[in-house]
């Protein structure tokens, strides 16, 4: 599945993008178990597929299976009793996917052709650091850019979503983990960033983590190395890879962070950006008012977002 | 008023510390509200003074000044129809106040006299760094030491909460925006934190965040400078300042990271921790099984928690 947060009518509800329409997950849920008599359906699909990614994911393997069964009803019937179970996709806003994830977990220097340009050693260790939820906004939102900087920089990162709650997993079971995959912008403030040892002042300002377009089920990418990711400004591309070249993969990933901490499922994982960042081209070419960053990256799609200075005082 | 989070009978519950009693605020209300003859006591005692700490900061002044009138029904109706208002200290475990923050925000360096003594220059900015809320422990629990390190290691912090969401807060209105004040033990993995250039993998680990013993309120605390501060470990004193040496006060971080980022009520700051911390110490000195670390802050109190070591296999 292609699992998206969108917004109709001012609310804000969980949903399947399905031959360019979305479903409505919990709506259709619902209007399948009344059609099968159940009385309860609304208690029901809220326990199961409720209208909120994280709470939905929590559900796990069975809130998925019921979500697949829901899209196959709604599909057959777009409209039951009134209540419409599927929109065209200009008909909604589409959020990001996971618009409150409680833990985005970033991770450094993880492209192995990137590191050995830079004459860097490989690294023992993944480098990891957080962002906030205050940062994730979604594909059809601009990227504010806020005057606090002159250095306003993105980075393409490959993005898994945790599906499970997760403590010392190891490599062999992580997958399992794992609910899908996305885009995220790791939108830096790069003199905020350096200015002190720790990065999170640069990381962690508002609407610095665009995500999207939408969370691909692990059924649907089973496997997520090979996958090869672009990132263009205005058109002229400015990174490019490819998951193979991760030092730390994803089954990695989930042993390390799972032996340090619990993973809780709607925690968002990055795995690291490309060479090609503005700051260390030669020259230096940060994005400004008006710039249109797009990345795409294969089984998954195109996140794409326009910059836009905001005037503060 | 001493607001805290406790566990009776399995369920979690905000309350308010009193002469050594604990007031269930949520049903104090309820039953304040019943006694005023309204029939919708139940949902209004939701809207305005939930039974979770963020849901019940959401509100702000107009939420305390409820719960403060509930405080003072329930001291005196201890017992409304056989529902209970007020409970022994004893007879419930007081868990960290906000059990669940949204952001939990640590300032690294912010002790004048212990950057001094070290040589170092005062900094031109805070060094800020991230902690998840699985780190969040309550004053009677236990601080896990995961077999993944043999430095653990303490950090005593004054911390405190937002009360009302903040940005661009300045730094004469900062005040405005705090709900309170409490004791955060910034517990280290410091070979973790040291294997790479971002400390979050030593700062994030499960359990290192003892939190307590309550979040004083402002209109208690009034004003957060001058506050000593202490630790000691099994009664030997390793840390002591005051709050008065912090490098950058409480409303200064209100501004600097309301300018970075949204503040919401329910995150927690922590300010820096003293010199003394066993790593700097000569000979160094880690944290061991049995280790109770016992930190003291004029006006708050007292968080005390004994470290425990984990098997896991």
């Amino acid at each position: 599945m292609k699992l998206v947060t969108f917004t109709q009518e001012g609310t804000t509800r969980i949903g399947a993008v399905e031959n360019g329409k979305v479903v409505d997950l919990n709506h259709a849920f619902q209007s399948l178990l009344k059609s099968e008599g159940k009385l309860r359906y609304k208690q029901i699909a809220e326990a199961y597929v409720p209208a909120d990614m994280n709470g939905f994911l929590e559900g796990g393997e069975e809130s998925m299976d019921f979500a697949r069964k829901a899209i196959d009803f709604a599909l057959n019937y777009e409209q039951v009793n009134g209540h419409k179970l599927v929109y065209a996709k200009d008909d909604v806003k589409i959020e990001a996917p996971v618009p409150k994830p409680g833990k985005i977990i970033c991770v450094g220097h993880n492209y192995r052709e990137h590191i050995l340009e830079m004459g860097r050693e490989i690294p023992k260790y993944p480098v990891v650091f957080a962002k906030f939820a205050n940062t994730v906004i979604g594909p059809e939102d601009d990227i504010p850019y806020y005057p606090i900087s002159d250095q306003l920089d993105y980075e393409a990162e490959f993005a898994f979503v945790v599906g499970k709650r997760a403590r010392n997993v190891s490599q062999a079971d992580a997958l399992q983990y794992v609910a899908g995959y996305t885009i995220v912008n790791d939108v830096s403030y790069r003199d905020l960033q350096r200015r002190t040892l720790q990065w999170l002042q640069g990381k962690t300002v508002d609407g610095s983590a665009p995500m999207g377009p939408w969370l691909v089920t692990t059924d649907e990418l089973t496997d997520p190395s090979g996958l090869e990711v672009v990132l263009t400004v205005n058109g002229e591309e400015r990174q490019r890879s490819n998951t193979k070249n991760l030092v730390f993969t994803v089954p990695y990933l989930v042993e390390f962070l799972s032996g340090l901490m619990t993973l809780e499922p709607g925690d968002v994982i990055l795995t690291g950006t490309p060479g090609g960042v503005g700051v260390a081209r030669n020259p230096q070419a940060f994005l400004k008012d008006g710039d249109v960053v797009r990345i795409e990256i294969d089984g998954i799609g195109t996140l794409e977002n326009k910059v836009k200075s905001i005037k503060e005082g």
